[in-house]
């Protein structure tokens, strides 16, 4: 089955928001086992949109849209296809009915103009919207299959991951889908995994393995076509045993998480706390670790040190440390240990990160953009100080050195420090 | 000139990356006066390229094309318009002498497939890639003109935004293009902005106004097409002094920056120094103010609280606010005043913000979902306590919890408070 996305609505092509549910449908439809070979985006227009249904339909058998549902006159998608494939198009019962309970639980007038969206096209399989009111509409004519989907994510993505993907395989039939397995690494860049994996990803076939890097983190996801899980298992083990096997002292993860929630599972099952003393990350580092609902319960807290005077005051390092001619100063190993040892000792906790450096844009210090470095103080163990020099802006200096702490904090809590 | 953007990249189609770069340059476009009427995706083969070209040509006058000049076999885009328009490739020397020198710093061996990124079509005018190797294409063949720019976003957007265009203005020629004013506000959701300004939205003609909301921030762009940037001036001027009149209260920007960059602006204006004492946000309103470059002049630092422990050792809250029958907890108003004024008193800074909430996904102390108290304490002034209840997941409801409290600050920088 070949598909074509189209996203419909003026903001998309004024710039006004980004086309992220191009990538999540084109993902979720790679999965199906469906390729994706067009993306397409067109305004609210209906001659335009009627036009882009033409050229799909020459080049895909599975037209996926998603926008034009709402209750606006702008809001055309249903009615250009249905006008496209020559059908009528009448009012699904049961989401009028839902709307108009919204409307008198809500006790505001019922407006006209929110009837459109319990509309669906003649012979089409209404798809259910948990979390808004407008129907989604699936159908097969003349051997194309469409799927008209809300544009709101909220709404798109869960009517698209429950009744969207049955529907799908059903279309499908018994064929067989695509199986994989993400595997997350930290403390490697995209190039040195591919070098450790080069002759695997040369010779792969079946299954496939595609690197990926995104956000400071590094992925390789392990594909293979099956019609079960256990079929898909067998076909999957013996890549990721080599894989395991060449990169095992960075392979935090074989599910999509971020290596945050690596550590925060760790530390829970290990019912171990942490702290955090940060400078040139300014609480980033804690804002991710936080992300992760559940670290309440194994994040006691930190301090963002920007200025030295906190730095002294409040994790106790010492003037003649930062300040001088000749002294360490904020940016050195010196400092991020004290500041990992300071923090560990006025929390009491079982371990504490620290990060210190210059993120840019200019220098500080005489220190040049881009130095960084990373301490880890651990109850009764050594504390250890990476020094790194990374590439990038601002945001990318400060998300890589956050990201490098939290590998450091993994390694031991893996017992690979 | 209406335009189509064309983004060529099977990792897009993958859904491995999002196609951020149709919204950058759709923006880019409109703003000077190019109508997007199509954004099209197509993987890295060369037939299916060549199809969207052919139709891209019949329904647009300018085609923008994003990906595909790198150096690999997979990199077509340059290769296939060519050959679709008929002209020969050739080398541009300066890129060359460029990558060679490049090649000879790193002191790695020169691979002969970098030459593919120094090629131009015959008769384009290369566009100067300042944080790449690639040098970009632009030309104009029967009265249709094309764009070649590289796919990194790091690379595409200083080309298109300074060699690019440039080349388009001229295309252009004098003609009116589309000047804006981007105006910014905080302590408002969007459907209160859009009550204040409704008439006016509806009446609009010339200026147009566009509200926007993105990430726990609302703007409203006012724009026109003119000549010159005075006569834009005087065309909008009538319309920004009427919405000033109904928002002043909101308004904290009119230029396109986050409310900590007017925080950090004017607390540097002010010479006046903040701390932060963060709960449910743990760290996210801290590592906010730090994105802004020069923020270490005016961010002394800050204390994430997320323990109980923490909040009465670091900042001095008392056991009685916090446990036992019958205290407030760490989720009140009590606990916001004392965090904030004991952050301020421990670091001596002017002003000291603190929020105190559940973020979900869950009640704790039997506190519902999205309840946030933020505090500000300010040097010789009272002590000011904001309660809110917040809607949306876990990260929405810490971006807000973290946008409001900088909307308080920014209440008593600006003498509004």
């Amino acid at each position: 089955m070949r598909a074509e996305i189209i996203a419909v609505g003026t903001e998309l092509l004024l710039g006004q928001i980004v086309n992220t549910n191009a990538q999540y449908l084109s993902r979720g439809l790679a999965e199906l086992g469906i390729d994706v070979y067009y993306q397409t985006v067109v305004g609210d227009n209906k001659e335009r949109l009627m036009q882009a249904i033409g050229i799909a339909r020459g080049r895909a058998d599975l037209l996926v849209f998603t926008g034009g549902l709402g209750p606006t006159l702008d809001d055309l998608t249903r009615d250009a296809l249905a006008e496209y494939v020559g059908r009528g198009i009448g009012l699904h019962e049961p989401t009028m009915e839902k709307i108009m309970n919204m409307f008198a639980s809500r006790g505001g007038a019922f407006v006209e103009s929110n009837r459109r969206q319990a509309m669906l096209i003649e012979g089409a399989t209404p798809l259910r919207n948990d979390t808004g009111l407008a129907v989604g509409n699936a159908l097969t004519v003349d051997g194309i299959s469409y799927l008209l989907l809300p544009g709101p994510p909220r709404e798109m993505k869960p009517m698209f991951d429950n009744d969207g993907s049955a529907w799908l395989k059903e279309q499908l039939g018994p064929s067989a889908a695509l199986h994989s397995v993400m595997m997350k690494f930290a403390g490697i860049g995209e190039s040195m995994l591919e070098d450790l994996l080069i002759d695997l990803i040369r010779e792969q076939q079946d299954p496939t393995i595609a690197p990926y890097a995104k956000e400071g983190e590094v992925a390789v996801r392990v594909s293979t076509k099956a019609t079960d899980a256990d079929e898909a298992a067998r076909k999957l083990e013996g890549t990721l045993v080599e894989i395991r096997r060449r990169t095992r002292e960075y392979l935090y993860a074989e599910d999509d998480v971020p290596i945050e929630a690596a550590v925060v599972r760790m530390l829970t099952q290990q019912q171990r706390t942490l702290t955090l003393a940060e400078s040139c990350t300014g609480g980033m580092l804690s804002g991710l670790v936080t992300t992760i609902p559940g670290s309440a319960v194994v994040y006691k807290g930190g301090i963002v040190s920007y200025s030295n005077e906190v730095k002294m005051k409040q994790l106790g390092v010492s003037r003649e440390l930062l300040e001088g001619p000749g002294a360490p100063g904020a940016i050195s190993a010196e400092t991020a240990a004290v500041m990992a040892e300071g923090m560990r000792a006025a929390a009491d906790s079982d371990f504490a990160l620290s990060v210190t450096g210059n993120a840019g844009p200019s220098a500080a210090e005489d220190k040049p953009v881009g130095l960084v470095y990373v301490g880890l103080a651990e109850r009764g163990g050594v504390t250890r100080v990476e020094k790194l020099q990374l590439s990038g802006d601002r945001e990318g200096i400060r998300l890589r050195a956050a990201k490098r702490a939290l590998y450091m904090l993994w390694q031991s809590l893996s017992g690979q420090g």
